[in-house]
């Protein structure tokens, strides 16, 4: 995939910090690719008025206000619930595609699947990407990582939105700036959006969740010695443990870095659902994977942004304290105590895998 | 579903006690509904001989010679690794395509979506069944099920192809003779084959595995008091576990009976994974619904085929006393135990739901 898109965001009612997840995904990691975002609700504001980050980036009302800025493609930045197409959403699209924008959109409804906007896109010669379309063929996964040498490090989370992907983004050139080779393995749409590749384990057929997972992680691993796993949802959220759990024993990795917020006390949109103390969730994400490769939890990133400064560190410490565990906010603080002990777990498995004498 | 077929079986090469799932539950279940058997390797022999029931119901070597026992109806019963459609079949549904049979199968490549037969079944007015075929429209999960009054209870196992289906068939009538308006909600392409409606969850977008086993759950809570929903996989197997844990979120059931082969010690097919001792899986499975809904395992069902009738006591025995839980091998014993523990659930929760004062 190129990376040389000048995105005009579709995300209208709902830009936010916490309702536009593959918008601000997208504006955090890859700013110089956005152009604008279409918001009515938020029109003449910009960015880092909205959302906190993205400089200058306006937010326009209309597709119209939004096509000034000489976008080449427009990106569907929000993902409602169950990733369905809003039936209004289809005009929009049509016209942006009249206008010769590349389509790109990470909702489970296939924009390339909409009969009139496949057609459309074929006669106008536009390029539609859906980012969560699986591959067009995949297997079971049989445990086939357990034949690679790269250590695999996957993030999990009690909730989703949390930190998964973040966290992972956030350590990667650390990693690297460390002389470890290292790949992010994208196992979600905004992920596979920032990186250029990926599989959305989501959206695979069920049997095949697992089997996904090892496939990117066997991919990941020919040109790279750590590979970092996005994860997804959480063991305990009942729309979307499925997908967590398939990846997780896909993917089978060292060890976990276990993402939360710690003014979540219960799962987003299932209040009935409460979330466990930290220390007992660790204990089932470590539980979850025992029979089939011990993975310890090795580090915590929280997610503060909802807290101010002080009270941010103050969880930080009590949630080191409470977990034995390494502990940041990798976005708001320095992730370097989560980057330590991944590097400390790779360096351990390089020794382990010297042979005996040498 | 109408359930006048008379089934020709195509179980080539793999008719026998542990090969042929699909074919050997029909033949358990409704054996009026089965003409014969295609297995060239067996042909001459009974499904008796073969799989140890099914009286006489012959086995053939061709189509052709099946076709003289007069089907109506070509079911593919047995479901290779992933599900998909050796090409070497296509010839042959093909051919029964013509003969006018209708086709039913339980894979996930599905028949009507190979072109050719597709048209020639157009051509020939001939229905094509593909059981694991999902409901158009599904939606994620959220919880709905914990608004209805009907118990519900799960079968899960330490592996694949255990028991947890067959349990749930043998307790049925039983719970039925006590006056308890039961149901069987079917969740995978046998079940759904014997019971004649339910949904694959195995074979919806991943996402919406638990929205699936909701729906199913509420659809048959319609017209009963207690919903006996078939589990799927294992909590530990490296291939489909992500089913297994998106099932048990979206069923929620109020109690679950664990399904295990004492002779098994591993997951068949990747032997990499050791089966815990049987007291520890129960509590990992329990631990595994504890955060959404508390789901102790009340009965433990046993499949001791491979054992003699002395050695199947022993273990049904020795397994009652080291879990503290009713055993029995629902097919080979008496599944009193299993149902005694389930009507006692039942008739708790009943008397827990009079509002005090009465």
């Amino acid at each position: 995939m190129s990376r040389d898109q000048r995105f005009l965001i579709l995300a209208d009612g709902l830009f936010g910090p916490d309702s536009s997840k593959t918008a601000n995904a997208c504006i955090r990691y890859t700013p110089e690719r956005v152009v604008g975002v279409i918001d009515a609700t938020r029109a003449g504001r910009t960015a880092s008025d909205v959302i906190g980050f993205g400089g200058d980036i306006p937010v326009v009302a209309t597709l119209d206000e939004g096509l000034a800025l000489q976008p080449n493609a427009l990106l569907i930045g929000i993902a409602p619930a169950g990733g369905k197409l809003p039936a209004e959403w289809i005009l929009l699209v049509a016209r942006a595609i009249e206008h010769g924008l590349e389509i790109w959109s990470g909702l489970h409804t296939f924009i390339a699947d909409v009969p009139e906007l496949a057609a459309l896109a074929a006669e106008r010669g536009v390029v539609i990407r859906d980012l969560r379309r699986p591959p067009a063929s995949l297997d079971v996964s049989r445990g086939r990582v357990r034949a690679i040498d790269a250590t695999i490090v996957l993030t999990v989370g009690t909730d989703c939105n949390i930190g998964k992907m973040t966290t992972q983004l956030q350590i990667l050139d650390a990693l690297r700036a460390r002389g470890i080779r290292t790949a992010f393995a994208a196992t979600g749409q905004t992920g596979i959006l920032i990186e250029g590749r990926g599989i959305a384990v989501d959206a695979v057929v069920a049997d095949f969740i697992a089997g996904a997972a090892e496939r990117l992680v066997l991919e990941n691993a020919k040109d790279a010695d750590l590979v970092l796993v996005e994860g997804q949802g959480s063991i305990i959220h009942p729309s979307y443990s499925g997908v967590t759990y398939g990846l997780m024993h896909g993917a089978l990795p060292h060890a976990q870095v276990m993402c939360a917020q710690p003014t979540r006390k219960a799962i987003n949109g299932c209040e009935w659902v409460k979330i466990p103390p930290l220390a007992e969730f660790i204990r089932l994400s470590e539980l979850a994977l025992a029979p089939l490769r011990p993975a310890p939890v090795i580090a915590v990133a929280l997610n503060t942004f909802d807290l101010g400064e002080d009270a941010a560190r103050r969880v930080v410490e009590e949630t080191q304290r409470e977990t034995g565990l390494p502990t940041t906010d990798p976005v708001r603080f320095d992730p370097a105590p989560i980057v330590d002990a991944i590097a400390a777990l790779h360096a351990g498995r390089r020794r382990d895998a010297v042979p005996l004498g040498h």
